[in-house]
């Protein structure tokens, strides 16, 4: 029934390229499919103003996509002369849900900006860049304690990304763009290892949802999501 | 245990009134609390061009906060050149939220904006901006039927929201900010008099929550969007 | 002869609120007919970077439009990307006649902005955020001396403002947008309470002005602004 | 007293030269005393989309600086992204002033663009730029009424402008940088060649004027301008 | 005596993957030695306003680089707000080297747009971009003559690029990061397949250099481009 | 067979008047035949960020169009609110040009900025800004010389700047607009006076060129440039 013949709740292959650049401290692309997301992970030892002295450290997010990343080509952002609504939208949700990985006070007085690019889109690429920015960040903070700069993991556990929605009046698991087109209701569910929830955002696109429907899509998340977790831990570890 | 010494299932005053502008084909002054919103509907026999000549309506949303709405004044977005990204997100999310309320064929092919300016704000400004949004489109619409420009309603049933949260570790409905700014978990709950969900937002601020959790939020998102329903269609019928 | 009705030498009906949001220092709402501007005045204990160490205040003002305060609705400022020049004019002409009416040396260090916001427009705007902004100004400074944060009163006669014209060919006092968008001649004058000139802007709109229809006008903006003074003293003492 | 030596009612030293680029239909260079600008007019057989099929033509004008036409250099608008206020409401009063000296009837349906940039500034940059651009305009039409594409002469009479001020207590005329730089009261006088005045702006920086005191200046504004009008006649014919 | 190791007149290593993205209608991934650029080939069916009806094609280029592209963060372009001085030369240059080796008669009117993104800089990314662009524009061409659209190759001979400069005094070939930050004169030659110059930029940075000088480092671009000529060809062919 | 009736190596008429605004410390008129381009330099004792405490100096520079110096009206920059990516590029090179003639060591931590502003153009703009940019910089040290600002004559040589082209297949020195917009190949050549090369872009405009070509083209540019180190000598002399 869905259009790639995948079982209601069976996710994309999932592909990750750790280390894939030279000069960032952390970075790997991930593949869901044929979602490409280039993530790369920044230390700088300095904090935004607000959390100078406060000893507290900040994750933060960006996100971009090339713009023959999608079928037809989109006009770049940098020619239109600012990000559009989309994207900060999506760039804010990235970073609060990674902090929700992070405790801030092991982490130290200083700032790690994970810059999320997609460079193949095929429906999401939010989630991606959550994942796979995550491991971004996992291999910025290894090399930092492997140097002794930081002491005690300020990683709680994985962050991970999945959406699910209601396909052609099924719940699904982790939609590709031709399902994510079509499709009348569509979450994003970012969850945590641990098993706590950090953001739902469930959304009408023409139709509405029943709370019984709302519970199937968050029990497909916990199932996605618990495979992400398996596949960044097993890339973190290399 | 609330700072208003509210219980934690009780909701704010609300207090309306319509048709406050005079330009307006459809307005009220919505206020929940000391959050107090300005909610004007304009209709426009034009749709944007990738409606043209679909016969369907729309209807889209902005939002804006006067400056000195704020315990301390915020820079007036004009001046700074653009809207920030927390009110993008925002007036998107008031724009989805209201079509999933509208029957679009019944509409016809015009565009109905509706303009949400914060005038004072004490937390909630987004689900007041839709339950207030809602009336002043409401109001609009009862217009152009009553001129025989529209046949059948195409408003499904009221679209209101409200604000939930866990503050110092308890599930309470419609925060005010003085709980908005410490709460761990808040979300934003927009739901249909019919009983169906349009959109649920539930985002982690430092803590995170457990699927109970997020179900109890859910049930007095149920309770206190319930009684807006009977809000908003009192104040239509003036 | 004029569409409303009025005399020539005719205010419309002013009624007045203060203290209309809970967060600024000073506030009101005037109302000059159908013309309603909310003011709203911050203080800060900092000045701009010019008057750093001079020991003067510094009294500044901002002016906005709601989309729909209009007959037809207007862009948002704040998503054209910048205040339109119309805009920027009558802000500066705000400040600008403020600070005549201030002693700035015994208002010390510190700077107040004042927040004109037009709800709802049917002419003379500028000259009701003038007037009203006056008095959110004459609130906010009351409270520096309640607590005594002012010694002496900087405040030296209210600064009022009111709009003549040549409509039909008859000096014409407080145009309405009826009169103001068919007056070939248009001018706004900006009054101390002690008889001094501010500011005279008066300008050909189609048609020109002799001199001595240049004196008839100012003779109406003295009638005018002197029942303005009245009306604001009289809401400063509540 | 004035520390140029000038009489209290004698200008600056006027001299004009035109057809000073050879692209423009029509242009001048106009120094009045230390302030130099450039005024070229551009002919276009085409109407903003507002006055499309009005059978009116329209007049419009931009003002400019060159960076280092002031004592100390300023930024370069282009590089800051924007015209400054000052700019912007200085170019609408050119154009507004240049309007009220045409008959648009007669000029048909085309776009005269008045460009006046500012080579080097000592005060009255704005009033020189009208006086100027007004002679800019009148070589255009004249060369559109010689190759027959206007029949009736569309100018009234000519647009001048000079500022006049209270400097050190005494109405002076047409004030200079280190004039206006003190003066407490300034104004910009605009008056036809027919006696008529177009507009006239008047602003207290510090000081207020009484009524008397405005009659003194406009007084001296009808002298000015009486001078300049001679001035562009006599440029005109060559 | 360079850096890398390599002989004066020796590149570093290229390495081409084709295709490398399924949304667009030619792409490439090319790697000299750490420099890797993706190029994407877009084809549109129109053609920009100044060549409507013409019956002549175009091409024209855009260049980014990921913010984490080079050894520190640099700020992404689409947050600052517009492309820098530097973005907007290099996708000029870009884009006028590859129109030098099209005939836009063959082509026919219709547009085809080279994206270059920057993964990996190591120095020498405006060539990469050049030599890449040219590979993805090839594929995107064989792509419209394998379906008809184009019946002549309108492809001249590959268009390559090389920079070349001074680097401790001595001419040498295809420079690194390394040897560009500290070289004293900077060139780059953009050359086509059949021995015609399309464009020489040679710039001092702090050195100058002689005509004898100049000779030796367009003796060394015509070696190193006639290398990726082959390059280019060979990838193209798969 | 040129245009202008002048000899293949034949430059246009030069002419220079200096010191033509009051307030610059340098500044020049240079006038290549139809070209006019006002240079003005301003000193400041204070450098860039990136040099606070080298003990070096900076040379920068600034280039605009007055909006009818060309054939046909251009829209001010300041209006679109950006400068054009012609214009970003031109005074990137003017800047980097002249600090190629700078002793940045000599001449102390302190910045000049050079401002070319292109009153009338007929071709070759930039040329001409670098070479009148040399002469207000001459001016300006000259006076810090004078003043005992500076010790050591921090300027080398002249740096002087031509353009040369293929017009209708033979190698022309100073292209003039009618030449410019028809020529197959255009370079700009910078070059200093003590023979040194500085800058060199050649580039297609839809011809190509061979080596021998490039070579022609390099003789024209040193004859030319030759020359321009005259005229600026004899004009920094007065």
């Amino acid at each position: 029934m869905r259009p790639s013949g995948r079982k209601l709740d069976e996710m994309r292959a999932v592909s990750i390229d750790t280390n894939v650049t030279k000069h960032a401290e952390g970075s790997c692309l991930i593949r869901m499919g044929d979602t490409h997301v280039l993530c790369a992970a920044t230390v700088e030892e300095r904090v935004p103003p607000f959390l100078k002295g406060s000893g507290l450290g900040w994750v933060t997010a960006e996100y971009g996509m090339l713009p023959r990343a999608t079928t037809t080509r989109m006009r770049r952002e940098a020619t239109a002369g600012k990000q559009g609504g989309r994207t900060v939208e999506i760039q804010r949700l990235i970073g609060r849900s990674l902090r929700a990985g992070v405790d801030r006070v092991a982490m130290g007085e200083r700032q790690i900006t994970v810059d999320c690019d997609v460079l193949q889109a095929d429906g999401g690429t939010r989630c991606a860049s959550i994942t796979g920015g995550w491991l971004a960040l996992r291999l910025a903070v290894n090399k930092l304690m492997k140097a002794g700069d930081i002491k005690t993991d300020p990683l709680i556990a994985p962050v991970t990304a999945v959406s699910c929605g209601l396909y052609a009046g099924q719940p699904v698991l982790d939609l590709d763009y031709a399902e994510d087109s079509e499709a009348g209701v569509d979450g994003n569910f970012i969850l945590r290892g641990d098993g706590r929830m950090i953001e739902i955002q469930m959304s009408a696109e023409g139709a509405t949802f029943s709370r019984a429907e709302m519970d199937q899509l968050v029990g497909l998340a916990e199932k996605g999501t618990g495979e992400l977790v398996d596949a960044v831990q097993a890339a973190a570890k290399g």
